[in-house]
């Protein structure tokens, strides 16, 4: 293997992911992928409170110098030939630190204490602390919250911290700072941790940061919420900012060459759409268990209500990041694969007797609720919904109805983010779903009535983290450049059917029409005619041979 | 055996059944029941067509002769001990017979043509003419519908003899009169064909007759519907009328006594009631794969809307009988289980785990409609609804929902007729479910919060017929003293349980939200704190520790 190489290294949920690629033509040419040794599948339970998910900071370092010594043994890669580095990791996972910077979860004191690791982003320990920051935001009239949708989320930043506070006040006072995950590990890579740099990704998205206000919120907002509770850093900066160069300690543990430069980090989501192409006018959904929407905006895009971030530069550089999400999708789908006691590989025989299905010929409609809404209303308190059943309603119909209520979610996303005036043309797709499931692929071209476009590569998170290592390790100006070499044309394209297309037009119709009836308080809503539309739906799709059928 | 004996004939959808009953004790001797050899399981279909249904009139006179013969045979029964014959049938099944009072269908002209044949209740055909029907009651502001819910049913007399004018004239132009299933065999049997007595059961609750406006509708109303469509009979009389002796002819057929007095017919479920031992303050719900309603109620009985007929004398002579029904019960437990892949043996087990589940504790809630809505909306353009799922939702803890969902169905027809000041002490439930699912009984006594009794008699249609047999034979003045000593007490009982009770009623309050707001138009509902009140009484259930599972 010749050429320069960009390292990237993806921290997900259960294994930490390093990949090199080419710079010149973003070809991956080799992986390494290693688990976390601690709890279950790297995740710390507690039995006693299901809310509760943690990580040992230990398996960050671990992680690190072994996926990174795997690549470059497996790849045979030579140290001088890789220009930078670039990291993401699930996010926020807040992580409590000494005066030196070190977690300290690595200290003897707090040794096996759950509170002292890294708050994982699904802990969920936090929500009434975190109902208590929206509430406070709202009282005081403060514009923490217009850059994030309007309400507060558990697992978020301050959340935790302010969690901590209350539960574990030991570790709250023995902590001189919280790091986020994306910022402890270029800082530790780099020898910066006593003054770690902060990525504007994790800032802005998930600790209320923004230049407007100066960038976290004022002191007397978070001694509000407790005495102890401050802020802690600086400026934010995006990943074509280098963290520093790498410390000859790392580079000799992974047969790297000391001082490359590391890219600021950032989420995995967010450089997952890097590596998925997104630009201005494309969406990038990452769907798996759930769906994280990620857009790029020009510099006069506003915040957007129900919106769960709009930072500057938190994507791109020079752009405004914009993050939605779906707070179930492929879960959805395991769901009710579960429920049948079907196993795993039920999916592809759903799939293929659901695609038999005409638009609206079931007569179903649902709501994609089972686990909330994240965008656009930000409510954990609602549920799933199924409606227009008859005594003839099979287990493939409800399948094919549940992907086409995550559709129409996402459309509902789609919407809101349009009428901010942030134009969307096409919709780029990466993860499990989109490369398991076909059928879901052809709905949402269909409902979105765009080209739904399947990133070229199964390993998008990386791939954008390698894009920054390029950018830092000098080959680029800048990202989008960086992308227009590194990112592969599609593996595949949906294109939407007219006559589905306007089908679920006159679905979404109803969907609407569920969703704020159910979704919004106080705003009576006339369903009465719902059922009956969808039979006319149904009886239309199946060509007027529908009743009693 | 000795004693005093009545022979009751139950005609169901698929056989007959005959029975015979000691008119001292209700102890049943002997059964003897004989399928339909025309069709498939006696009903003629249309493969074209799924509305279709109809029965070949020869089944009900072969099935006479061979249920009523192998009765006597089996019980050793003298002639000289039977006191009188009862008879129901399924209904509304209206049969074209020539002058003679012979059903087309036995002529050769028509041999093997289904219009020519009975058109059995569950014949959809009609839907069009029962619309237009309902349509012209409106317009010309005629009180006909007003016995009977406010709204005509395909189902129903003279929807299906105006879809027989209109598809099928030459079998409409030869039919002298059209006969229903129920008055057709108590005539056959006395050699009254030529000039039947007319039953008030079918009469009353299917062909608009009521004394108010002089028995059937007007002629003119009819003839505007259609211009041969007319008035057929005079006065409608209630079962404990005799409708004759019994003919010489089948007499000798089946081994009965020439001359013994044979009741006046009336619909199946009527006379389930009464072997159920209706009487004021008891419904009597006959639960199957759907539900019929029958009550009695004193001359004061308004009219109530949506519930399908208030009709003097239809079940117990004297007493206004009031019939409602539910679209679906059995038949939607079967769907689930039927969805779900399982075998009819699926429901032992489901019972079982959805037992273990404290009423709320599923987060769940359902309307009952897969099938429509019989009462009190009166509305087939329904459908089914589920929510409150989430991503642990199980396949029992939906059949719980289901069966719930037909309790608070169950409910809401109490309480509409408790509203016209119908007073419901107790209900006693037949029929399948009853026998099968003391999950299902449990469930409504606490959400009925009544106690629900199970009636003694599997065969509580042909006890019914057996009970007015007694009292045309002379043993008893009228049909509540035969029932005092014919109706055994309960086989079980389920009493409600307060903390039940307690649950369901919060959760009903959320039903009747979800009833009105889908089951009416141009009435806007609050809906948009469902989801949460579910997930508040889940968390209760649950003791407050269900978040997050």
């Amino acid at each position: 293997m010749s050429g320069r190489l960009a390292l990237g290294v993806d921290y997900g949920t259960n294994t930490v992911r390093a990949v090199l690629v080419d710079v010149e033509t973003g070809v991956e040419h080799a992986t390494s992928v290693w688990d976390y040794a601690h709890g279950e599948a790297g995740v710390i339970l507690d039995p006693k409170d299901v809310n509760l998910a943690r990580q040992h900071p230990q398996d960050y370092v671990d992680g690190f110098i072994a996926s990174v010594s795997g690549v470059i043994e497996a790849s045979g890669a030579s140290p001088d030939q890789i220009v930078g580095i670039g990291v993401d990791t699930t996010g926020s996972t807040p992580i409590p630190v000494d005066e030196s910077g070190t977690p300290l979860a690595l200290r003897d004191r707090f040794a096996n204490d759950p509170n002292a690791m890294a708050w994982l982003w699904k802990d969920h320990t936090a929500h009434a602390e975190a109902a208590e920051i929206t509430e406070l935001a709202r009282q005081q009239g403060r514009p923490y919250l217009d850059k994030c949708g309007g309400t507060y989320s558990s697992e978020w930043y301050w959340s935790k911290l302010l969690r901590c506070a209350r539960v574990a006040p030991e570790v709250f006072d023995a902590a001189a700072n919280w790091v986020e995950f994306a910022d402890f590990v270029p800082a530790w890579l780099t020898g910066t941790l006593q003054n770690p740099k902060r990525g504007i990704c994790a800032a802005g998205h998930k600790a209320m940061y923004h230049e407007d206000w100066g960038g976290l919120p004022a002191p007397e907002f978070l001694s509000a919420l407790h005495p102890r509770l401050r802020r802690t850093y600086g400026e934010a900066v995006p990943s074509d900012r280098s963290a520093g160069g790498l410390t000859e300690e790392v580079a000799s543990k992974c047969g790297l060459r000391a001082g490359i430069p590391v890219a600021i980090g950032a989420f995995d989501a967010h450089l997952g759409a890097v590596g998925s192409g997104v630009k201005p006018g494309t969406l990038v959904k990452i769907m798996g268990t759930s769906t994280c929407d990620i857009l790029v905006g020009d510099g006069a895009t506003p915040d957007i209500e129900g919106v769960c971030g709009v930072v500057p530069g938190s994507v791109i550089p020079g752009l405004m990041g914009i993050e939605a999400g779906q707070s179930a999708a492929g879960d959805l789908f395991n769901w009710w694969v579960g429920l049948l006691g079907m196993g795993a590989d039920a999916h592809v025989s759903l799939q293929y007797q659901a695609a038999q299905l005409r638009p609206g010929e079931s007569g179903l409609l649902a709501l994609d609720w089972n686990n909330g809404n994240r965008t656009v209303l930000v409510d954990p308190l609602l549920s799933g919904l199924l409606v227009g059943q008859s005594l003839y309603t099979t287990a493939a119909e409800v399948y094919r109805a549940l992907v086409e209520a995550t559709a129409f979610g996402a459309l509902t996303i789609v919407r809101r983010i349009e009428e901010a005036g942030v134009q969307i043309d096409e919709v780029v797709v990466c993860g499990g779903i989109a490369e398991k499931s076909p059928l879901a692929m052809q709905i949402y071209a269909d409902i979105l009535d765009r080209p739904i476009k399947v990133s070229a590569s199964a390993q998008t998170c990386a791939l954008g983290a390698a894009i920054f290592g390029a950018v830092v390790g000098g080959v680029y100006g800048d990202a989008l450049a960086a992308q227009r070499s590194m990112v592969a044309t599609p593996k595949a394209v949906y294109a939407p059917e007219r006559s589905a297309v306007d089908v679920y037009a006159g679905l979404y119709a109803l969907y609407a029409r569920l969703h704020d009836g159910f979704g919004l308080r106080g705003r009576p809503a006339d369903l009465g005619g719902v059922m009956k539309e969808l039979i006319a739906i149904r009886d239309e799709a199946r060509g007027g041979h529908g009743r009693g059928s």
